[in-house]
């Protein structure tokens, strides 16, 4: 039973501005919107107005007058969520917004909980739940690796082709449900070596989306950056010197728990994500061991780690540092920092260059005090993960339950394969087909156990 | 000469929300729209679209999709500026609103200065100089005083009036100045009791504005209120309550210069500008009792006194002090805030109750910590400015520079009375007359030293 309420809210972002929208949609949003608004031209009325169109006209509680608007106008099903909106553009104070939503709501609308508009579109088909999931994304969206593929989601992206293949699952499966039915008739209407296809095909795009997760991982929460260094280096000049740098953003992103000892810090449209290792440094102390061993457990963590030097210092004891760190780290990009090269000598400077380097290591030489060669450094971390690199076309997971329900899916995909090599039988057989149709329709927001059976009585009309 | 060109902003809110609008106007926003707009129709062009329509669409920067938009478009000279507008509705990321406002500017719009587009509508004659500047009171409006003030402003308020008997005074101005063109015939064109009488109208007009602006300014900027007390009898804990009650909102009042140590709290709707004052205590301390005077001086700026005592004391000391405090202030509303009600014994309360108040004063028994009564003690303060009172139709300033025009346009008026009735020479009241109608000028900006002269010409058609 879909709620038949109308419901309005703030859509712009909240404070003062130039104008703010106040967004009404329900079966009644026209009537509503007509209580309080009037226009210049006497008699003229929202509810005989033409779709798409738009309506100056003032707000007015009783005889009081609120504020000069201009209404739009779009009508179900050619909306956003696909029912009745107005949406009422008025002047930007907290006041004015806060007034004629109280207006609003004593003329029978109710106040939107968060999503609301978005989900009342998934409700009426606008789009899917993925899609409406990017929505969410999108709005959070902080630089372009982000919003690349929140848009892509929210166009279609990989739901569509899930959406197929799904539906052609379940074309299978209401199949050997129906087998299952005449089970002592020994009948097979499902084709095992279609079904075998069909299902390799649905573990190989499976097993690219779930690979792809941890790119669109980092993309949308930002590449893990350890910076670690013995005390006196210069890691704090050097952190808040990037976090200066290009107009740095330091962003909260919605919908993800980080820890509060983490630095999110858009720089240049890249999102990355410092964690504070700053723990990382000899000791002989037992307990300042054991917090430097969680501090090694971030390092694991992070894409990219910076190991900060103080080339002003002497160049053995850096080399030594570079050697011990390697031990630590697997296939992370390290960067290593020589730092305070406006006071070192050149010489050390030429030996540490001589120094031979991986593949996944570099050397940059910085003065993080007066910010020398930060842009050199920062093109460094933007390698690391190739974001440029990514085609327009390319499928990338970056939903955490998008990423589960996938995982469990391709599982429940493989068994089929292996169940049909096997030669199972058709109950085990039925029931890995549902848990994958059951996971893939949780990504697109198809999922309803009565929807099997639904399927046989509408394609098969057996009538029993 | 009119700037010619196309500007843009993001004119909702700064931040992230669910929507967001970017307005652009000007000869070229639907060219410049359409170069970064494409619909899902192919081929279709906002350009060829009517007015006061809604358009669905994308937005594209080369083949990358930056958004799904819905596009509003206003056709000249029906907008808000007077100029062709396309406001784009976007999703509320801020970096799809920074992509958007950049590929605007890109395609030839340029970033519009604060206020320009009501600067444009001020210029394209759409609305007048008060009224432009009422359109930032009201944005700017954080409670229901100075929302009535600003919309009664925007809407026309006095400025109408202004208008209207400056236009008269103009006329007679022009056959003053005309008699001194024939001053050697000794002419009189200007009818001087006529001229008594539009005088005395716009003389009293004018009284009354310049009067209505301390009332105005209250509301505004909010009500002064001084909390005076010794220590520990609570005024932290007070000013704490009151921040906390009915949701008050600490607000940065746009526009206005205020001390820092200052707190704006619009409680429940009215504003309030607590003046910090904790200086005023017994010292004999020299340099002290200079702050103590600075303080003072800040209770004569205020509208409410609040004096705080402690009731779980003496009671005889709290009279001495209100007894003192009287001697310090004029037309001020004291309330007298017997705190710690909570702990007093109730003899002491009686007591401080059978103390004789002044009209102006009023007496409240609180416990701050608690919030107890602190309701009553709101009421009083709300009373102390009797906004309800101000009637829908009623003419309030509250612009300082109108205020300023109003004071120096009453002087000319009343100049031009006096000489009238002691029968000065057509030059000085010429010269009287051109000042007055200068300031009026100023209010509704239609100020300009030709102008006298073009009505001249306009009106007599001498061909001179």
């Amino acid at each position: 039973m879909p709620d038949q309420s109308t419901i309005c809210a703030i859509s712009t972002p909240p404070g003062i501005g130039g104008i703010a929208v106040i967004r009404l949609s329900g079966k009644e949003a026209f009537l509503i919107a007509d209580k309080v608004y009037e226009s210049p031209l006497i008699g003229k009325k929202l509810s005989g107005q033409g779709a798409n169109t738009l309506h100056f006209g003032v707000i007015k509680s009783g005889n009081n007058l609120v504020d000069e608007v201009v209404v739009g106008l779009f009508k179900s099903p050619h909306s956003y969520t696909g029912e009745d909106i107005v949406e009422i553009s008025c002047h930007g104070s907290v006041y004015i917004q806060q007034q004629i939503l109280q207006l609003l709501i004593l003329n029978g609308a109710r106040l939107a909980r968060p999503g609301e508009f978005t989900q009342r579109a998934f409700l009426n088909g606008k789009m899917d739940l993925s899609q409406a999931e990017a929505v969410a994304d999108l709005i959070a969206s902080a630089n372009a690796a982000a919003h690349k593929l929140a848009i892509t989601q929210m166009r279609g992206g990989y739901s569509r082709e899930i959406h197929q293949l799904r539906a052609e699952l379940l074309r299978f499966a209401a199949l050997v449900e129906l087998e299952l039915d005449f089970s002592e008739e020994d009948v097979e209407f499902a084709d095992r070596s279609s079904l075998i296809e069909l299902s390799t095909r649905i573990a190989k795009l499976l097993k690219k989306l779930t690979e792809s997760f941890r790119l669109g991982n980092v993309i949308k929460n930002g590449i893990p950056v350890a910076i670690i260094g013995e005390t006196n280096v210069g890691k704090s000049t050097l952190l808040n010197a990037l976090l200066n740098e290009d107009k740095a953003i330091v962003s909260d992103i919605h919908g993800t728990t980080r820890d509060v000892i983490e630095d999110v810090v858009n720089i240049g449209g890249t999102l990355f994500r410092f964690a504070d290792t700053a723990g990382i440094r000899e000791t002989t102390d037992t307990i300042e061991s054991m917090g430097i061993e969680r501090s090694y457990h971030q390092l694991g963590k992070a894409a990219i780690v910076l190991l900060v030097t103080d080339i002003s210092g002497p160049v053995q004891p850096i080399i030594e540092r570079i050697v011990k760190i390697r031990k630590k780290i697997t296939d992370q990009q390290l960067i290593i920092i020589a730092n305070k090269v406006d006071i070192a000598s050149k010489d050390d400077q030429a030996e540490l260059s001589r120094f031979p380097l991986l593949p996944r290591e570099k050397l940059v030489f910085i003065a993080a005090k007066n910010h020398d060669n930060l842009d050199q450094l920062i093109r460094m971390m933007k390698q690391a993960v190739d974001f440029d690199s990514i085609g327009p076309e390319e499928i990338i997971v970056s939903n955490i339950r998008h990423y589960e329900a996938l995982s469990k899916a391709l599982r429940a995909i493989e068994q089929v394969i292996e169940g049909l090599n096997t030669g199972i039988s058709g109950d085990f057989l039925a029931q890995d087909i549902r848990e994958c149709l059951h996971y893939l329709g949780e990504i697109t927001g198809e999922i309803s156990t009565d929807e099997i059976l639904g399927h046989i009585f509408k394609h098969f009309c057996i009538g029993k």
